[in-house]
């Protein structure tokens, strides 16, 4: 019974202390989650995503003098390798976009190899830059069949990924609807995809091999694909009163439904104002024609009214994505975007104090038994 | 003081239980290491590659039909796609194979996706089939400029991989050691790389993401890299008599010496035993010019006499590798050919009861502090 017991508590080690962080902080009484120790609701408000992109990375806001030459230097990590390109042009436009990241990762560390540990900012800071030309490549060449120019005009990350997938100028507000997700997606403690980046780091493996791990632990629906179940879940109504009586029937179903609740968080996620706050100005101010806002807060409801269940970042993540004319399969992709801080940070971080993460597991399987020869089974 | 202890402990998660597995047991007294309870030396010594293959992935040992049956479907899955064969050709021969592997894998998730879990046992054994082609083909493209049929008329996986590999049959007693080395490398329990493959697979991603996964931790030097390390030691040496003393002056000076020990073994690696004898076999019936059979053996000897440490797997398959004209470099990647068995098999047995592993971290970062504007800094 007791050996049962011990089993039920330790499954998906949660609770259980796997190691140390200075990164980051979730849910701690009285405090939400913090970036080394900043609140995120300040964070989003008052910095841009490249300033909190320094702070995950190198441990302190930048001064001005910092920031400006942190921007220039991530400018100039913008361009693919010829042979990148190549390598997504292979990739059909049917393929899952967030295998799409997983690939570009893993190739560009077959082209540009991480050779020491001293190199680890320059290919944190490579990989930052890069992530939004990887996903706006492939997309324009798979879907319309265009070679883009992964330079642009643009200052911003957020603004640069926003020029590269459209092929024109981004909205002011979008850019800034953009830099505000990607600082609320940077980083979330030992969730299971930066664990895993921390697995693989423990064996002392190379940079890319770190993220490419993160990025395919990511793309699981239990995780990263949260937003992208969001929006569809939004888009199957077409007025608040439907979503309401939609939404009673799905719960009557026993239907799960994606954005609501936290592993971590109890009553609510501190992130949710600040994308729901979005959300909302992007509705007013460029129009929703779909009733997409107030079908998201008809659901939230519900969710609260009959099930106590709070919207998580992912539920208004995805209305506000869809504002800003991005299809639904790159949600998560952008999350990689974002996320690639954060891993990095606990990468350096694992490094930095490593021991091998190798657990024990109990057996449960047949006892030892005598081989027997093929023609006696 | 009690808080340092409690994390100290959990280091690295050593000892600690993160979940159950009928796979395999390591280590217990008595048992040595078992696959679904059939001890490894036996079936190093009387059971094929593919037998051990169809153990791990389906359960049971197979009948002769059943093996012939599933001899048959690998051979069916031999072939490379071109895309992907163009996206092997676009990495340079400077390339760190294991980032072949990588790449690989991920590519083939973008062109032959997994859409259902359904489709899991055909992956897994897609997998199988195209880890020896996409090694063989990227090894012979990138330094020979060859492109490679990946059909050959070998029935084994060991022997068809060496006929890729070298171009020509290869010498019977060449694919009896390299089936009994996959046989060997095939499964391991809760090591890094398999938890990896576990975490990604918590979150209910797809299976070539576990699998890549997988091998960007099985590359680091704490982990698959240990056999290539152990190559570069016995090299550096002419005889046995310098390996004696070279090796003393080593552990004199603390260098760490790779091959030897266990995190989970503590007196002997039962895989030694198989590998050691057909190191020897090679070097006495096909020939031992460099002396690398006798000076293991002096290195095996110095490191029991002074250290009390054993040589593990990965010491004597060194020397057992090179005898078969493999090089150094492509020693992890066989690594791989042989554990996608085990990865697989742990992939499925996660699915199959499934809670996402999502541990906590202790936090040793800044206390809650105000932001900062940028000209303030």
């Amino acid at each position: 019974m007791s050996k049962a017991k011990e089993v039920k508590n330790t499954a998906g080690l949660r609770g259980m202390t796997a190691g140390q962080t200075s990164v980051s902080t979730v849910g701690k009484e009285g405090v939400g989650l913090t970036y080394r120790g900043y609140d995120i609701g300040e964070l989003a408000d008052k910095a841009t995503f490249e300033e909190v992109a320094y702070l995950l990375l190198y441990g302190k806001l930048p001064t001005t003098v910092e920031l400006a030459n942190y921007k220039a230097r991530l400018r100039g990590f913008r361009g693919l390798p010829a042979a990148l390109k190549t390598v997504l042009e292979q990739i059909p436009a049917s393929a899952h976009p967030m295998d799409v990241m997983r690939t570009g990762c893993s190739v560009l560390g077959t082209l540009e190899p991480e050779l020491s540990f001293a190199q680890e900012h320059d290919i944190a800071d490579r990989l930052l830059s890069a992530f939004p030309a990887i996903l706006s490549y492939w997309y324009r060449f798979a879907n319309h069949g265009q070679r883009i120019d992964t330079y642009t005009d643009e200052d911003s990350i957020a603004g640069h990924f926003l020029a590269m997938l459209h092929g024109k100028k981004p909205h002011e507000l979008h850019v800034k609807c953009m830099d505000a997700s990607l600082i609320l997606y940077a980083e979330h403690e030992f969730n299971a995809s930066t664990f895993t980046c921390r697995v693989c780091a423990s064996t002392l493996s190379d940079f890319y091999s770190t993220i490419t791990a993160g990025i395919g632990t990511l793309r699981g629906p239990l995780h990263g694909g949260a937003n992208e179940a969001a929006m569809e879940l939004i888009q199957r109504f077409r007025t608040p009163e439907q979503a309401k009586q939609g939404l009673l029937d799905a719960l009557e179903r026993k239907d799960k439904i994606m954005g609501f609740g936290h592993a971590v968080y109890s009553t609510s996620d501190p992130r949710n104002t600040v994308i729901k706050a979005w959300s909302k100005k992007l509705s007013v101010e460029m129009g929703d024609p779909e009733n997409l806002y107030p079908i998201s807060e008809a659901i939230e409801k519900v969710m609260w009214d009959e099930k106590k269940l709070f919207p998580n970042l992912d539920f208004f993540s995805a209305s506000a994505y869809h504002f800003m004319g991005i299809d639904t399969p790159l949600f998560t992709p952008i999350f990689v975007i974002s996320r690639i801080t954060g891993w990095a940070a606990h990468v350096m971080e694992q490094r930095a104090n490593n021991r091998i993460i190798r657990p024990s597991a109990e057996y449960i399987g047949e006892e030892k038994r005598s081989f027997v020869e093929i023609d006696k089974r």
